[in-house]
């Protein structure tokens, strides 16, 4: 339990509390744990964002249709971690995205309306979720970036950083090629000149329907300039 | 000055308050008010975001470099609006562009620490702020439809309506030929046939430095699809 206190106390929402603050926020809020064996569904694409979900032990994974439906980016992200902050305000209050739970894995999730006391109560959690929010935010203008490379290696490089995250593990691509290199306005050949350089460099692996990603931090290298540092800092 | 009152009512941090709680919410925060002739700067890109500044009367014009700087978007807004709400928070508070009054325009601004007081003590100004930035995260996902479209008319307007605003006024976008062109990846007969169509239409008009928008919603049109409503809706 003590672990699971840690791993609460380490979510980007309550950074900077102190422990005897959050221990009071939690007995004094409405909070839920959700426990999930191998591969259950956490939440699905379309269901609506009513609790903010804390990741707190284990696993989850990721699928996220990009490209309208034809591109397929699988993450995994360890505890703690939370789901899709930026659906519980705004427009679109759904989740954007599946996620499962990968092993054993335990959610604490908050409804809305808790979750604003919570932040009306304690300053600090207040900003941090501006914080989380702002920043994805604050992508949106840069994350075109990728299109002004001229080398495909770096297009197809910039793109995949973009759509990925840092913390990001077992990250997959599943696709068709050629929804691939017809996105990205290439030649096949040219494509798969790319991806074959990038194979036989030990950064991704790929087959007919999926680019495994084997080496996030190279694939930065090969854009290292202001953007590519941008990109790695914030995604 | 009860028009401007009108118009603070109007700005989206402030909607659904009632009048009696604005005043006093005015009344009991430390609110400067700067006044501006034509042409005279707001905010330079870059620096720092420490104030929220909301436009109570007059216009503004925001210039926006986009694809690292060679591409500029000109685009106007009328009183009552908010100047870059989702960079008071984040990694990034400095301004992502330069501001400049259009005519004589009012601005009132607020501290960070005073705006952080009224959204602990006004939850309709805390879901708003956070509705706001939400907003924006939620749009990153999905500002890459535009590559997509087959066709180079739509992928171009799909871009422009991305990149611009539905309130935005006298739209412009300032850039080279070449630049753009090479940006899309189309070769430069196809864009100029491109903008020769959109100019007969009367949707855009052009020359070798500028595109002026005449028409965005008549651009929305040739996107008449779900993304492009979905873009229509928000941006």
């Amino acid at each position: 339990m003590s672990d699971m206190y840690d791993s609460i106390l380490r979510l980007p929402i309550f950074l900077g509390l102190n422990s005897a603050t959050l221990t009071s926020l939690l007995e004094k809020s409405a909070i839920q744990f959700l426990k999930y064996v191998n591969d259950d569904i956490i939440v699905t694409k379309g269901e609506d964002c009513t609790h903010l979900k804390f990741v707190v032990s284990g696993k989850i994974r990721i699928d996220n249709e990009v490209v309208t439906g034809k591109v397929n980016i699988c993450e995994e992200f360890d505890a703690p971690n939370i789901i899709a902050p930026d659906y519980l305000f705004g427009r679109d209050t759904y989740y954007p995205y599946n996620v499962t739970s990968v092993g054993e894995t335990s959610i604490m999730q908050i409804s809305k309306t808790t979750f604003i006391n919570v932040m009306m109560q304690h300053e600090i959690c207040l900003i941090n979720m501006l914080n989380l929010t702002s920043n994805r935010s604050q992508n949106t203008m840069n994350n075109l970036s990728f299109m002004s490379a001229s080398d495909m290696k770096e297009k197809l490089s910039r793109w995949i950083l973009n759509l990925t995250n840092k913390q990001g593990k077992n990250i997959q691509i599943k696709c068709k090629h050629k929804d691939l290199y017809t996105f990205f306005g290439m030649q096949r050949s040219v494509f798969i000149n790319v991806l074959n350089d990038l194979r036989d460099n030990e950064i991704i692996d790929y087959n007919g329907s999926c680019i495994k990603l084997l080496d996030r931090y190279a694939l930065k290298e090969l854009c290292n300039d202001d953007i590519g540092t941008y990109i790695e800092n914030n995604w």
